[in-house]
């Protein structure tokens, strides 16, 4: 005997949707609830499969299989396909393991010909509404199955509403939709040289085929490749029998969620029509009623779909989307699934669901998208209003902000000073302009891409920003910029939307994020119940105290690069940096010492009795100076321009140093632990300022867990350099001030040396924290400021890589050297302390990777802790970890 | 009872090196086969290591131990130490079991006391020599052991010799030396506050602590660091009876070699002085007589000395280097050890005594460094001549070469094809200058590090390089080099040492490399011994034909990238470049196409019989093009000037192109088969090419061997990806011109990411090269060009690598790595061949790693392929993998 290809309704069940696909197994599912779903059967994926790999031929005994269930099916509605009396009409549905809009369209009214369509007519006494299905069917099927365009159709009827001048579809009488049919059927048999098949059979059996052949279209594997679904998977086919809305006032069709999917309120919200099919919902042309109306119109039906709803929401436990129909007073239903919902009403329906004791705390969880939150967090657009945007650039740090345009950092600091909101605008951004940043509503720049300078700072500041805006020409001498014709002068008001790139000329009204109880009692779940520890990326008090608020329990990564950016700073840092010899340089260092001082203090303070993770200076020295190709115009400029000998003199000292510092790679070249190794002193001023204001925090009560971070390290006699030194320092510290304070010192990892030889590294640091941006540079070989802006794109369309690995962690390739390290360092260090604090420690798959693997904490950017804190949980739920919690 | 610490020399043997040191095993060894050696005992290493142990303390028995064995020994010797009738007097010498010269000097005449001195005058009858022997004593003891500054006694010398006025020590009389004694004793006693040890037994233990002191002084820990020798070995020390070469003209002392270490020629080698001791030899005031004229004046101790040099060879297996002392006619061994050579002299001596029947081939395999034989393969500098140089800059590229210096690549050309022989000498050169470095005799250069174009070009082509050469002022304008004051024009004549650095003003004689019949039969045995073929890097057939002459087995990497740089291409390739779409682009191709054909027909042909892997195109494309910050600077330039509109215009048009193609991170950038991904248009192209030269070939009768490689790979998509087209384009390729050939396709592992899913990426590549140049800039993060001028200096000085890992491979991090691809890639295809073109193929710590880890071959410059070859059969000898052979 032949494998099993086909289930009838009731042989399914909700959970067999990679057999029967997601319809599939719903109509199934609700069959066997007892609800009334009109009798079908279900054709399944591995037919599909099956299908594809002879060749695209059906495997043998499909369709002894599916006749037998047929008769099954016109059993059980009364009526026999292809049969002229009393005809069975059927849709035909596809229906994959993942809902797939981009596949084939629905096939209703199949059985229908010449012969049935009398059939159809004398029973339901309407001729009219019988040669409208039989139309409608070989519009459907013509399309769909054979492959002639739509519109095709489309204009035979529009002719023929011409000639009997008349407006709309429902003018046509019985007779014109008669005639109709002939014109169809002519323009089939010319375009096809046949005839429209009148066998059911022969429908029926091309309609199948034509669902198998959709899996297959362009939209389908275009939809499968953006939403990351294996093209393996072959889809199911669902023959329904049908059932009609449109037989008059007492049928009608509709559409419901079980919430409300915009707010989560537990009030039904749906819409239907009467006397009408599903696809005159969508054509728009009778504006449908809202579901609360029906208790009017249909109070049995009403009531019995209140009850149905609650039902299936019982069910499922989840919000249900369900499409339903009611034909001659009696309701059917047709589909039922999970329903879309925004991000607040996730959490909402999630909360109510727990709190109503629908599901345990761990299965609300699970309904809820980690990145969703994203849009809790941030001021956005109300999307309540339609708004036109004039460019669009890179969508580099979330949120929207709208303000008057200003072209220089000290002129945003001075209009925010008198109380102004300020939009900051520069082809780039660069250290100088930080106080214009931090005065600016929003940054947007026409130059750089997801890692520029304004992106990063602003991802850290929590700041809206659009970077890369091309379209923008950005003129600082007339202050101005231009787009195409349009001129947008200083102090008009333009916002952003940072988390699309779009650009709006003139203000758009915000919405504040609110922090509603239940968001923040569902994130206490999450924390319940995830093992992973979330900490923020953070450089600033104002950034760690934020953080706290989001619920992160320290600071995974404090760069200290940042502070030398400072307005106040960085004469100092240059005067280090071009210093001739080490005592130039420790005079530079004695200068910056208290301020590093202040800034730790500051930093240790707000996170007090959390874990303070202190990156010691990463970035190259030349990030701190002029660009070099600058300076070299500017030298030739003033070289033959002769205006200012002693301008062109210092030009010069300037370029030479620069020259010196010049790398050809910077992204391997001289940063991280390698300055400290080259200049021990600027490591041991950055220690020094941790270990006093530790020190000082110490004697005012403070309890601060301090912990010292070595970038770049690829070997381990790297971090016994400067391990020595910490142990030294601190000792020294401890002494000098009489205190006792803890602290412990690690390392980045985030070079693949580093990560083969993490059981060495381990003997000398006491804990790892995965810097996965370099780590995926470097694995990959791909700097990420040249592969995104080029070939990054053709890695993608061409599906050699499946994602941006800058986004979401390369769990192959870079999650191999990661499981290396772990192994390796705790085979040294059983109880070793291992996070990541890459931009990956905020992504949420990226998140679920860090749990598999054994990490300790993920660190990301306070605004994207809640979504870390979600996703901690969704892993720690989903490995099964979790036993039952309510 | 206590560990054995002491051996007599008749206890201990040539083996024991690391417990008694080499001096000590060896001294041992010449007692057990019955040579004169003066008795003596070794106090071990461990001994030392339990020293510092135990802070510094000797251990326990350790002096009951010494005096047993000093018992015997002066049994032997017939003296007794401290007996002032016939006292035994002792040499106390540092031995550890690597030979180190940075170590402790010698103290001779141990024992010496104001009693013994008087003993030793009476039984000599020879005060002067008695008190001269004390008078040395306590300089040496006062500055080895009592660390005394030697200067100090010497002026105390000079002013005795002052107040005598005389000239020369040996004019001081017997008195004169008693009351330099004196003189000296009070000196030790003011610096030490105690007197000079009278006792012998407290000498011998202060200056066996001494000995064990030294171990861990400046100069022996400096000396282990650059020999990469451990520093908890420890050092034995030696206590021998002493014999003296100055007792008269029937008394003297000599070094000799039992071949000549310079030619290699079995010829005795050596010199000697009569009635002098050791130091007397080394201080040079008297020439030391060739060791054949002690033939005629002591026949009898020559004949002896003749068959002990011939015994102990044949002993040994190897050239010795003896130290001998006669004794009124009575010969004394003091030391042998095997003898350090030329590289000449390694080779002839290794085949000589193959031939003689001394060595079997694999031992003489190993007698011979592989790095040695680089100064066999290039011409070289007459050494015989002290030359002055007037500049150093990197050895870029070995061997020397001497011209008249020309600043343009077209002058260099012009003036090579009327027979000048020309030095190329550029600021720095770029891909324009191709045709002047082929016509010069070396190349000169101000600006770049050891990759820089030059460096890698210069290569290449086995030609003569020094860059970097920064005290060299290069004027285009005036054609002049300043170096200082000194100016040298075009025309005048310099010369290169690629092997130094050194620039030298005027011709030097060079020496052509003579490829000695022995050295191609040695060369011949290390095939014969070996397991990994050694490929050669090569791009053009002149190349292949030098590497078949030296012994290559294929081409293990063609770079087609070079092939790109001809005058005559460039202009296609940049305007493949510049094209604005597919279409532009394919036909700059459609040109390039013949000539490339051309390229492949060449190299192919020249490797009749043998593997070629090509690899497609890898650098960047913006290395084609001006540089970006000169074309900024010209550009001001012309817009200040406006001298040039149309330049301007046409300059900005191509500055747009290269801004377009600006990476920040060259080296992470769109190169390698990135490019292909995004114009495989370009790959097609050279694919092309290659199978229409193999075609061509076939037909003609050749047996050509191509592999395609991909360049740059991460992931086995990538692969698939041009997989497909090679087999394309070889079906097509095969029908069009009706012809059968066999190729295969494999790609360069040379990114992490690569390493890591080895076993995928086997799934579609036919082979795998290791890029190990690229593999260690990504595994360590390091760029190349960054780090060697920069901070790697300072990873190397503070130990925290041991070697320059762009050199030689580094085996812990990236070596971890290949071995990941080597497992992984046999697991999917276990006859998967293995090889590596870095430049670590040819440096031999690297090919023995690579033989360890199972690689099929490794790949190198044409030059350095003997040195892979000799390496590859050491690794197979050392291995224990090569049963005897003769």
């Amino acid at each position: 005997m032949s494998k099993k290809y086909v289930y009838l309704f009731n042989e399914g069940q909700a959970g067999m949707k990679a057999l029967l696909g997601g319809k599939g197994a719903n109509l199934a599912e609700m069959s066997n609830i007892g609800l009334p779903v009109p009798p079908g059967m279900t054709i399944t994926t591995e037919c599909c499969i099956e299908y594809y790999h002879n060749g695209k031929k059906f495997p043998t005994g499909l369709f002894d299989q599916v006749y037998t269930n047929l008769s099954i099916v016109e059993e059980k509605a009364g009526k026999k396909f292809g049969d002229p009396s009393n005809p069975l009409l059927v849709s035909v549905r596809s229906g994959a393991m993942f809902s797939m809009p981009g596949m084939m369209d629905t096939i209703l009214n199949l059985g229908l010909n010449e012969k049935t369509v009398k059939g159809v007519a004398d029973n339901t006494a309407n001729p009219r509404f019988a040669y409208d299905a039989y139309r409608r069917f070989i519009q459907m099927f013509g399309d769909v199955v054979l492959e002639i365009p739509k519109y095709e159709f489309e204009s035979l009827l529009e002719d023929l509403k011409h000639r009997r001048k008349v407006t709309f579809d429902q003018e046509l009488t019985a007779e014109d939709l008669r005639e109709l049919i002939d014109t169809y059927k002519a323009f089939v048999q010319k375009k096809m040289g046949r005839p429209f098949p009148e066998d059911p059979r022969e429908q029926l059996e091309m309609a199948i085929e034509a669902v198998f052949r959709s899996w297959n279209n362009n939209r389908a594997i275009t939809y499968r490749n953006l939403n990351k679904i294996s093209h393996d998977l072959g889809t199911a086919v669902n023959v329904q029998s049908m059932v009609f809305g449109n037989m008059g006032n007492d049928s009608g069709t509709g559409v419901a969620f079980t919430r409300n999917p915009s707010t989560g309120e537990n009030v039904l919200y749906g819409e239907y029509l009467t006397n009408a099919q599903g696809e005159d919902v969508v054509a728009g042309i009778r504006t449908p009623q809202p579901i609360a109306k029906l208790q009017a119109e249909m109070p049995e039906v009403f009531d019995q779909f209140i009850k149905t709803a609650k039902l299936l929401e019982r069910h499922y436990k989840n919000m249900q989307d369900i499409e339903f129909t009611i034909e001659r007073d009696k309701l059917y239903l047709l589909q039922t699934r999970n329903g879309k919902r925004t991000a607040q009403a996730g959490v909402k329906v999630a909360y109510d669901m727990v709190t109503e004791g629908l599901v345990e705390k761990k299965d609300a969880i699970l309904m809820v998208e980690p990145a969703q939150l994203d849009t809790l967090l941030h001021r956005q657009i109300d999307n309540s209003i339609k708004i036109e945007y004039i460019a669009k650039g890179l969508p580099a740090s979330p949120g929207a902000a709208s303000g008057k345009v200003v072209f220089d950092a000290d002129d945003a600091e001075r209009a925010a000073k008198q109380g102004e909101k300020v939009l900051l605008v520069r082809t780039e951004t660069t250290p100088d302009d930080i106080h214009g940043m931090v005065a600016a509503q929003g940054i947007l720049t026409s130059r750089g891409g997801m890692t520029s300078h304004a992106a990063v700072v602003a991802r850290g500041m929590g700041k809206p920003c659009v970077c890369g805006c091309e379209t923008l020409k950005v003129d600082y001498t007339n202050k101005e910029i231009t787009i195409g014709s349009l001129v947008i002068r200083e102090g008009d008001l333009v916002s952003i939307d940072g988390s699309t790139g779009n650009v709006i000329h003139g203000a758009v009204p915000l919405i504040d994020p609110v922090l509603s109880d239940e968001f923040i009692a569902f994130l206490g779940w999450a924390d319940e119940l995830k093992k992973l520890e979330v900490r923020a990326n953070a450089d600033t008090p104002e950034d760690a105290l934020k953080s706290r608020e989001f619920g992160a329990k320290g600071i995974g990564l404090c760069r200290t690069e940042h502070m030398f950016m400072g307005q106040d700073r960085l004469p100092h840092v240059q005067a280090m940096i071009l210093a001739d010899n080490e005592e130039e340089r420790r005079q530079a260092l004695e200068r910056l010492l208290p301020m590093q001082t202040g800034d730790f203090y500051g930093i240790l303070k707000a996170m007090e009795g959390f874990p303070v993770c202190i990156r010691l200076l990463d970035p190259p020295l030349h990030e701190f100076l002029p660009n070099q190709t600058d300076l070299m115009v500017e030298i030739a400029e003033l070289r033959i321009t002769k205006q200012n000998p002693a301008l062109l003199t210092e030009k010069k000292a300037l370029l030479k140093k620069v020259n010196t510092l010049h790398e050809f790679n910077p992204m391997l070249g001289h940063r991280g632990c390698r300055l400290g190794i080259t200049y021990p002193e600027v490591y041991e001023m950055q220690i020094t300022a941790i270990f006093d204001a530790v020190s000082k925090l110490t004697k005012e009560g403070f309890t601060v867990l301090p912990e010292v971070e070595i970038p770049l390290t690829i070997d381990k006699r790297e971090m016994h350099f400067f391990k020595e030194r910490i142990d030294t320092i601190a000792k020294e510290t401890m002494k000098r001030e009489n205190v006792q304070f803890h602290y412990s010192a690690g390392t980045m990892i985030e070079m693949p040396r580093a990560a083969l030889l993490a059981d060495e590294m381990a003997e000398e640091a006491e804990f790892f924290s995965f810097g996965t941006n370099d780590l995926t540079q470097t694995t990959l070989g791909f700097s990420r400021d040249d592969a995104e802006g080029k070939f990054l794109n053709d890695y993608l369309s061409k599906k050699i890589l499946k994602e941006n690995p800058f986004i979401v962690l390369d769990q192959e390739g870079v999650g191999k050297l990661m499981r290396l390290a772990v192994e390796g360092g705790r085979k040294t260090r059983p109880d070793l302390l291992i996070g990541i604090c890459g931009e990956h420690g905020g992504e949420p798959s990226s998140v679920a990777f860090c749990h598999q693997i054994g990490l300790n904490f993920v660190s990301c950017s306070p605004y994207r802790v809640p979504i870390a804190r979600l996703a901690a949980a969704q892993a720690a739920v989903s490995s099964g970890e979790v036993l039952g919690t309510k």
